[in-house]
Formats: structure tokens, sequence, C-alpha cells
């Protein structure tokens, strides 16, 4: 295994999550969408999920004040959720204003479930080209709020959570983001949809449905379209940095579904026990699946000085998008 | 004046917009707001805007296909615009998709009518950084879906375009980004709203009214709460670059209204045949003003190597942000 040098010199400083108190259990929910208990489990993985009782500002923030603890303000705040607040402005104004800070510079990135993906190379790449210091990105999604009770399985795959990342220049750059990638595929775009909510199908419009303002998954056609593609993916990302499987302390996928969540070690090549799989609890937490499980798994103190974390998955486009992390 | 060595070295390599055919005057428009021509032209500065009828995909595929031209496919796609097709997926798999592209990451920025300004200080980033070389931004905004006829001042403001920008790596190192600045006050985050949309006042809550999902502004508290914020901006952008007004080849300012717009020379020390001003033909068209307005300057061939750039705006949040580009 090659000592490689990151691409962009950055360090986790600090790391938050938000897991909402309530929990709805497949069996609860299972009268809402007319399915048993055992077919909402073995079609997604998911024993039980989160509803949250407050907005994804509020749960943006809860875990961003963990992710800053004793730390200073940071220089930015980037939004990186799958589902924004409101229309405008975008949610990272409405996450400043729960922190309590005021002319600290923010936005957001949105490419769905990826967003935490892509908002960290940003990041990163913004404190490499020397623009900021310490940036603190959250996502923070709310899924339930858009569930389709009439599309059981994607109904019953969506939880609530907020998860939180503080980065800050690595001072002896040896700690980083080696590799980033990220392919997108517009021929699936209408695999995972919201239809409403913009201008295509808008709110007023008489033609706009209930349901286009609600989530739509077709899970199995999203597997089958990425597998192949995400396999890949790894095998060239491994490939090109000289590793294999084994150098990974550490795999965070995106928490799309059991099978999705299993696939990285039953196809990927990694042992199971290196694949954060915390989906039977969570349920797939949109954009802030990602954070989450990196967030636990760094409280959890499993990560040590030049581990190698592996953060991949695919997101609504389709997109695939994967980021290589040294500790 | 100094010559300046860009912190992001690129060069703009192509530049297109879309202004939709049909145009609607004020007096079209005044009877559908209750307010005379008169009354909108001395509020707004706005005598005709644009109306679209095709989508904001189509729209920001057609000034992007300008911007592309003759060149090779970009090796990603930002969409910068303020507001989306729909919630999911993010529109730059839409507009990837009109292009005819596949397999070409893409994602959004947003921040309201600066999501141009952003996206561009953050493609220039992910240049000058070694991410990617060549970089296609599109801003395509149809305010006009959004407009609130019961808030006349904000409604005649609104039209519809689109504004694409395609940068590359500049080899001579001598034409870049020289600076990027950006303040965000969330204090003014009632300012400028479209409250639904997502999971604040969802599209399916009986409590979400029609006007939620509509354009709402304070143009007069925006402006009263930005004014000597942008003036500070300028200010600081030119002093630590050792500039001064005369220097700057070009301003172009979002088109935020009239009176916005010639505040940049009334009390912005800026020559007023220095500053882009077409609100009157276009009104404010959101995140699409700033890429228009550049677009159109470079259609017109008055910048020349070396000329500085300066864009600036204000945006929901309330933002402020500057970018300033040696050509």
């Amino acid at each position: 295994m090659l000592d490689l040098n990151p691409k962009h010199p950055i360090v986790i400083t600090g790391h938050g999550y938000y897991l909402p108190p309530k929990i709805e259990t497949s069996k609860d929910l299972s009268k809402k969408i007319n399915k048993s208990e055992d077919w909402i489990v073995s079609r997604t993985g998911v024993l039980e999920r989160r509803i949250s009782e407050i907005d994804v500002d509020k749960m943006g923030a809860i875990a961003a004040e963990k992710a800053i603890g004793e730390k200073s303000a940071p220089d930015l705040i980037i939004n990186a959720s799958g589902v924004p607040k409101q229309t405008i402005p975008d949610t990272s104004i409405f996450i400043q204003k729960e922190l309590g800070y005021e002319n600290i510079p923010s936005f957001s990135v949105h490419a769905t479930c990826l967003s935490f993906i892509v908002a960290l190379n940003v990041a990163s790449s913004l404190i490499s080209s020397n623009s900021y210091n310490k940036i603190l990105i959250v996502s923070s999604d709310r899924g339930t709020r858009g569930r389709n009770f009439n599309e059981p399985e994607s109904a019953a795959l969506l939880g609530d959570a907020a998860g939180a990342i503080y980065i800050e220049k690595s001072n002896d750059l040896s700690s980083g983001i080696i590799n980033y990638n990220m392919q997108t595929y517009p021929d699936g775009a209408s695999l995972t949809e919201v239809r409403g909510g913009g201008t295509n199908l808008h709110p007023q419009d008489s033609k706009t449905l209930n349901e286009d303002n609600l989530f739509s998954m077709n899970g199995p056609k999203v597997y089958k379209m990425a597998r192949k593609k995400v396999y890949d993916m790894i095998a060239n990302d491994l490939s090109i940095n000289n590793l294999n499987q084994n150098d990974i302390r550490l795999v965070v996928p995106h928490q799309a579904s059991g099978m999705a969540v299993k696939a990285y070690s039953k196809y990927g090549g990694f042992d199971k026990e290196k694949v954060v799989d915390i989906i039977s609890t969570t349920g797939n937490c949109v954009a802030a699946s990602l954070p989450l499980g990196l967030a636990i798994s760094l409280e959890k103190n499993i990560l040590n000085k030049d581990d190698y974390v592996y953060l991949i998955g695919t997101g609504a486009g389709l997109s695939i998008a994967s980021i290589l992390i040294k500790i």
C-alpha cells in the first residue's frame, strides 16, 4: 500500500449528527402502506426509521453544533441536503440563522443523495485553493415529509436525520481527499423523482397532482442500472491509487436500500464488517445518510490517523459518486 | 494599477444566453396587477420582460449550446439557477439530458440570485485545484412562473432568461479570478422568499397557501439593508487589490431593480457607461441576470485581454457577493 498524498489536504476536526427521538417501526408503518412488516423488512431492510417533528434547519443546526463544538465559527457554511426547507432562500441561510451566526457566507450544493460527497469535494477544493480555511458542511433531510403511501417500497425506505462535518486545512498535508469521482447518467432521471416543487409542475398548477410533490423511486431499476457502474467505479478508484479493498479501513455507503448496502460486501469485495450498515434502524435518510454514517463511525473512535475511509453511493440523476479520505 | 495574478487561473472560452421571444410590456402587465404602466416603470425600471414558454432545462440548454459552440464536451456541468425545474433530481441532470450528453458529472449550486457568482468561484477553484479542466455553468430562471400578482412590485420585476459560460484552465496563468467575496445575513431571510416547495410549507399541507408558492420580495427593505454593505464590499474588494473604480472595465451587477442597478454608478463610484444596465428590457431574471449581462457584454466584443470585469449583486438570504475577473 502506497502512502498517498492528498489532492486536497484537509482534516476533519468536527462531526455531529441528529437522529430524531421519535421512532416509527415497520410494524407501525405496515398499516399506513397496507403491507406486512415482513414485506417491508424483506424489501427494504428497514426495521425502523426516525420521524422528525422539527424542520430541516433545526435538525441540521443540532448536528452542526456538535460538529463545531468548542471551535470558532467556520469561514463558510455549505448546506448539502436533498430537499430544501423552502424554495428561496436556500437552506444554508436557515441553518446559519439557527446557529446564531451572521455574516458567514453560505450556500447550498444539490446532488440529491450525493450532495454530501459533492460538497465535501467542493469544500476541500476551496480550502486547498486558499479560498477558505474552515468549512462546515451540513446535510439534513426529512424524507418522511414526502412519502407517498401509495408507493409502499419507497415510503418504507425513507427516514429523517441530519449529519454535519467541520473540515479545516491540514497542517502537515498528510491527510485529506485522495480521490473523488462522479458520473451522471440522465437516462435514469425518471427513476428517482419529486416531480413537483419547481417550474415544471408548479404547486399552483391545476394539473399538478398531490403525488407529484411526493418522493417516487423505482428502487429495483436504480439498483439494476447502478450495480455494474458502482462496481466499475470502485475498481477504478482503487486501481488508480494502487490500493485494494483490504487497504480501506471503512466504507461508508449511502444507505439507499438494504440490498444496495449489502452489495458493497457481496459484490464490491469489501469485508462485511468494514461496510457501515445502519439502514435497519435509520432507513434511507436521503443526503443525510452519508454524513450520518461517517459521524457515527467517527464518534465510535474506530478511525485512526492515516486510515482510508471510502464514501460512495448512488443518487437521483442517476448519479454515482465516491470520495476517498485519508484520516 | 497593479498587474494582478489570479488566485484561480481560468479563462472564459464560451458564452451564451437565451431570451425567450415572447415579450410582455409593462402596459400588458398593468392590467394583471392593477397598477398603471407609469407606476410599474417608476417603481421597478422595467419596461418589458420576457415570458418563457419552454421550461428552465430547455432554456438553459439553448444558452449552453451557444457557450459550448464547437468545443468538446465539458468535464463538469454546474447548474446555478434560483428555482429548480423540480425538487429531485437537481436541474443539472435535465440540462445535461437536453444537451444530449451522458456520463458528465453534474450538480447544482444554489444561492438564489447569486448562484452564478458562487458557482463561478466553485468551478474556478475546482479547476485551479486540478479536479476538472473545463466546466460549463448554466443559470436558467423562469421567475414569471412564480409571480404573485397581488404583490405588484415583485411581480413587475421578474423576467425569464438563461445564461451560460464555459471556463477552462488558463494556460498562461494571467487571466482568471482575482477576487471573490460573499457575505450572508440571515436577518434578511424573510425579505426575499418563496416559502413553499420544501419541507416547511409542503405543497400537500392544507395550511400551505397558494401565495406561499409564489415569489415575495420587499424590494425597498432589501435595498435599505444592502446598500451600505454593498458599498463597503466594493471599497474592500478594490482596496485589497490596489485598484480603484477606473481600473474596472465593466461592472455586471445583478439586475435586482432599476434603483439597485443605478446605485452602482450613483453611489458605487463607477462610470454609468461601465455598468451593465439591461433591467428595462429583461427585468430581474433571478440567477440568470448575472451570466446574461456577462454574455451580452462578451458578445459585443467590448472586453479585451487583461480587462477587469466585476460581477456583484445581492440575493435572498440576505447575501451579497462579488467576483473580480481578469479577462
